[in-house]
């Protein structure tokens, strides 16, 4: 297959492309320094994205992430930028790739524990990764030509226990081998409309 | 309890009055001829409306709705603006709402099926309430003073299937009564964090 991996430079990114490239080509897509460029905050960089690489068969993200936030003082306007990247972001990867990608191509997403737990200091993670969660459903049942969309919803992955690992003590980070296999088969396998969730 | 109702004149609002009014001291909220006016997609309406009416235990939200959609051709700007009522307007509501509850006192939201069940034409309605359902799990141990957070999502009423129900043959409808009394253990009972599932 050839893949387009939105966020290759990523902490997933970078081990979801070692494993996805011994079987398929790669095309690499990150802020800077990829095979091709991409804002995933704007429209227009989206769509000349897909019509810079051709064809693909699969639009994997694991670009963009949720701020922290304070909800004693948290308005709408920092919630809407929050959502930027990585809620509509990752939307109009969809809506635009919708008609780019090959007959019974597939997308898949990247949302997070946020969605299904509760944490201080992640309500603009909850609201993306919950929204997103519903919007999978959704498009699953609307796409055209056969496209398939899933997203892979990760908690806190080991490699990143170093950084964060103070801000959520007690949550029990998920192997990365784990994750790259979710997102693998996502890919490889049949299924539409799934989220599969690392932490369960 | 003194209890404001934002959207008291739609269709759950005014037999959700009849209801709550039988208890508790209601003050009536629409964007028209209630006690008080409100635009829930304004920020500055809302906080006006809070000032406007003072001190009240209980904010239960049974204003707007998602508009249907295309998605062959939706558009990020188009489904920004169908989340500018239900999604951002309640987030609001109590995002600005918190430093103005009694305390102890309850927020209650409207979301919907379409967070959980995929049907055609709703992504809007779906990543409007999915993302709802996340928020209210986030706000209720975010919260101060005691404060509770809880949704109520609601398929189709008994009382729209003739306007609506065309537009989803096979959805079961929920009677007016259960939606009813959903609400109303939400603002009287000490539950937070709750969805109530009116499709379950």
């Amino acid at each position: 297959m050839r893949i387009v991996v939105v966020g290759a430079s990523g902490t997933i990114g970078r081990p979801l492309c070692a494993e996805l490239s011994k079987r398929h080509e790669l095309i690499t897509a990150a802020r800077s320094g990829g095979d091709v460029s991409v804002d995933i905050t704007s429209a227009k960089s989206i769509e000349q994205m897909y019509q810079k690489i051709g064809r693909v068969d699969a639009c994997v993200c694991v670009a963009a992430s949720g701020a922290l936030d304070r909800f004693a003082d948290l308005t709408e306007s920092e919630l809407l930028e929050n959502m930027r990247g990585k809620f509509f972001g990752q939307i109009n990867l969809v809506l635009i790739g919708q008609r780019y990608l090959a007959d019974n191509g597939s997308f898949t997403l990247t949302t997070g524990i946020f969605a299904d737990e509760a944490w201080p200091g992640v309500t603009g993670g909850a609201v993306i990764s919950g929204g997103l969660h519903s919007f999978v459903l959704s498009a699953a049942i609307e796409l055209p030509r056969g496209l398939r969309i899933n997203a892979v919803s990760p908690t806190m992955v080991a490699d990143s226990v170093e950084d964060f690992g103070h801000l959520f003590p007690g949550m029990e980070p998920v192997a990365m081998e784990r994750l790259i296999r979710a997102y693998a088969n996502c890919v490889e396998g049949g299924e539409t409309g799934g989220i599969i969730r690392a932490y369960r």
